[in-house]
C-alpha cells in the first residue's frame, strides 16, 4: 500500500515550524515566534463577545446552509459597499472555511486536470500545492524586486508565446511573503489581459486592510469576472476560526455552490454567528488599531535590515511581512533553512526559510513576520542580530 | 468563461433543501425537518461551556497544528483505547474539518486520478461527487436491502472480474441513509478481500456511539491499513462546529499530513479546545441520552409505516435515519423527488429524495432523519399522514 503519486507535494513549512516551535515550548524553550501570518491581538473582543453568548446559551449549531448564514453574506456585501464602493449580490457571495476552503472550491470550480494556471515565484505555497495535488500545472513567473514581485502582462505573454495557452491567474496584494501591491493601473492590465486570453483571474486579498501606503483594490472593481477570495484571519486577526469567503462571478456560482455542498457541507457555525460582529464600527477600530503597531514593527525591520546583514529591495505596502535576500549573510550556514534552523534552535527565534514561497531561490532568502507584534519583532531582532554575531 | 468539467458533480440535495427550509421559515412557514443528521440536542454543556470560557477569556485563536492540537489528538488515543481496546499512537490522529475534511484528504492521499473506488449503492452523496471530482472513478455496488445495503466480497470479485482491478473500497457503519451496520465477521471478510486485493479500505464511522443493537466495530480493530474517517458531527451533536478526526495507516500519514498544512492549515482551533470536554463523563452521558430518544423515534417510525404506505425492509441496526421505499405510495407523485417537494410544501414536512443515496433507484426511496428528536418525529409522521389523507 502506498500514497497516491499527486499526494507527493511539499509540506507547507510554515506548519511544520510551528508544529516544531510547539515541541520546543513544551520543553520549557523561550521561543519568539515571527513565523506565521498570525496577528497577536486576536479577534475584536465584540467577536469573542458574540461567540462567548452563543455557546453560553447552548446554541445548537448545525449545518449552515452551504455558502454561509444570510446575515454574514449580507455583512459581506455591506463590507463591499463601505470598503470598495462596489455592489456586490449576496448571491455571489459564499463563506468558506478559511481561505484554504475557498482555495480548494475556486480551483476545483474553475479548473481540470492539465490546465496552466500562472502564479508569482515567489508566492504563497499552498496555491502551488493545492493547485498541483487538483492536477493542474503551476506556471511559476519568475517575480524578483525589478516587478516588485508581482506578475507583469509582458510575463504572460512570454509565457504563452513560449509554451502555449493558460487557464488561469493568481494574484495577491499584498502578497504573501513579499507584502508587496499591484496599483489599478497594474491589475487593471493583468485584468485586461486575463479577459483577452480568457484566463480566469483569481485574486487572493486576504491581507486587505492591513496596507502602510493605500488601501487594497478589489479585483471586482476592475473585472467582473474575477475570483476574489478573502478571509477574516488577518486583518481581523482570527486564523484559528478558519473563516473566509469567496466573491465569485456568475459563471462558477452553481458549481462553486454545488461543490460546497459536497466537498465541505458549510463553513464553521459559531464562527459565522460571531464573525457579523466583525463589521462593526468598534471592531474595525480594533482591527485598525493593530495596524499601527505591524507599521511600526515593518520600520523597526527595515531599519534593522543593515545591521543584519539582510536585503529589502522591494518593501512591503502591506501584509505583515518582510521578506528579505540574505545571500550576503549566508556565509557558514548552507542555505535559509540552515539558517533559520540555526535561528530557531541557537537564538530561539523563529522565521520561515523562502524555500517555502520559492523553491528556486528561496535558499537565500527568508520571510520575517510582523504578525506576533512589535515587542516580539524587538526581541526576535536582538535574538537575530546575537546569532550573527 | 465555464466552470471546469469536474465541477459538474450534482449538489447534496440536503443542503439544497436546508436552504430551501430556510426560505420557507423566514417567510413565516412552520417547517418540520427531518431531513438532516443534525442532533437536536446540540453540542453537550460541558463542550459549550468550554467554548464559552475560550472566547470570553479573548482567547488567542491561531492556527493549529495541521494534524490538531495535541491534548484533542490525546483524548481520541484515550477513546479508541475505551470504547475498542485498541492501541492508536497519537501519532497516527489527524484532527480535520469535519469528516468532510478528512474524506478530501484521504481521497487526495490514496487515489490517483483514474482509481476505481467501490461504494454501496444507496450511500451518502458526498463519498461519490467527492471522489469524482477528484478524477476517481466511482464503482457503484448495488446493494439493496437483500444485503441490508452493505458491500459483500462477492460483490467486489464480480466487479473485478468484470471491469478490472480496483483501488479503494468505502465501507460505512452505520451507514447512511440506511443505518445498517456490518459485524464482526463482514467487516473482517471485506478487509480480508482489501488485503488479497491491495485495496484502500475507508471506514466512515461517523455514526457511532448511535447504535441499537451492537456497538460499532472499527475498522481499525480488524484491519491496521485501513483509513478510520469520524466526527463529532452526529454521537456528540456538534455539526456546525467542523470537527472530525481520522485514524491513518503509517503509510498515509506523511501524505495527509503535508496535504492537510496546504489544503486545510488546521481544523478550527475554537472547536478543538473545546471538543476536548466531549470525552468527559458527563459529556458521554449527554450523548447516550439522546439514543433513547432517537430509538424512541426509530420505533415510533418503524410502527407508523404501513400506514403510511412506506417500506423499511432492512430497519437501521445504528444512525439516525429510516430509509423507505415508497414504490407503492407514488402514485400520484412522480418520483421521490416530487413527493418530498408535496410533503415539504402542502404538508410543510421536509424528508430528503432517496435520488441524494441513489441515482439509479433513489427515485422510490425517501430518508427521514430522526435527528431532531422523537417529538419532531411524531409531529412530522402526522403531517406526512395527513398529506397521503
Amino acid at each position: 500500500m502506498h500514497p497516491s503519486r499527486r499526494s507527493d507535494v511539499p509540506g507547507f513549512e510554515v506548519m511544520s515550524i510551528l508544529a516544531e516551535i510547539e515541541r520546543l515550548r513544551s520543553a520549557g524553550r523561550d521561543i519568539v515566534s515571527l513565523t506565521a501570518g498570525e496577528p497577536g491581538s486576536g479577534a475584536p473582543p465584540a467577536v469573542n463577545a458574540a461567540a462567548a453568548k452563543v455557546h453560553a446559551a447552548n446554541t445548537v449549531l448545525n449545518y449552515s446552509p452551504a455558502f454561509g448564514i444570510a446575515p454574514l453574506r449580507e455583512a459581506l456585501a455591506e463590507h463591499y459597499r463601505r470598503w470598495y464602493s462596489v455592489e456586490v449580490p449576496v448571491e455571489r457571495i459564499a463563506v468558506t472555511t478559511g481561505s484554504s476552503g475557498a482555495f480548494v472550491l475556486g480551483f476545483l470550480a474553475a479548473f481540470d486536470p492539465g490546465d496552466r494556471v500562472a502564479l508569482a515565484r515567489p508566492g504563497y505555497p499552498a496555491y502551488r500545492n493545492i493547485l498541483s495535488s487538483l492536477g493542474v500545472e503551476v506556471v511559476d513567473l519568475d517575480c524578483g524586486p525589478e516587478v516588485r514581485f508581482q506578475p507583469t502582462p509582458e510575463q504572460l505573454e512570454a509565457e504563452v508565446a513560449a509554451n502555449g495557452p493558460l487557464q488561469g491567474l493568481m494574484v495577491a496584494s499584498p502578497a504573501n511573503p513579499t507584502g508587496t501591491m499591484v496599483n489599478r493601473d497594474q491589475l487593471t492590465a493583468l485584468a485586461q489581459w486575463c479577459r483577452a486570453n480568457e484566463v480566469q483571474l483569481i485574486s487572493d486579498e486576504i491581507y486587505h486592510g492591513i496596507t502602510y501606503a493605500h488601501p487594497g483594490l478589489s479585483a471586482v472593481e476592475v473585472e467582473h469576472d474575477a475570483v476574489v477570495i478573502s478571509s477574516f484571519s488577518k486583518y481581523w486577526g482570527m486564523p484559528g476560526w478558519r473563516l473566509g469567503w469567496m466573491v465569485l462571478p456568475e459563471h462558477l456560482t452553481d458549481a462553486v455552490s454545488r461543490l460546497a455542498g459536497n466537498v465541505a457541507l458549510c463553513p464553521p457555525h459559531g464562527s459565522q454567528l460571531a464573525a457579523v460582529e466583525a463589521f462593526s464600527v468598534e471592531s474595525l477600530a480594533f482591527a485598525d488599531a493593530q495596524l499601527a503597531d505591524y507599521a511600526a514593527a515593518r520600520a523597526m525591520v527595515l531599519e534593522a535590515l543593515p545591521q543584519l546583514g539582510w536585503v529589502n529591495a522591494a518593501p512591503a505596502d502591506g501584509a505583515f511581512y518582510v521578506y528579505a535576500h540574505i545571500g550576503e549573510h549566508l556565509g557558514r550556514f548552507a542555505d535559509s533553512t540552515a539558517y533559520a534552523q540555526a535561528l530557531l534552535h541557537q537564538a530561539g527565534v523563529a522565521v520561515v526559510p523562502g524555500t517555502d514561497f520559492d523553491p528556486v531561490n528561496g535558499g537565500e532568502w527568508v520571510r520575517l513576520s510582523l504578525a506576533p507584534g512589535s515587542a516580539a519583532v524587538a526581541e526576535g531582532l536582538e535574538r537575530i542580530g546575537r546569532l550573527r554575531a
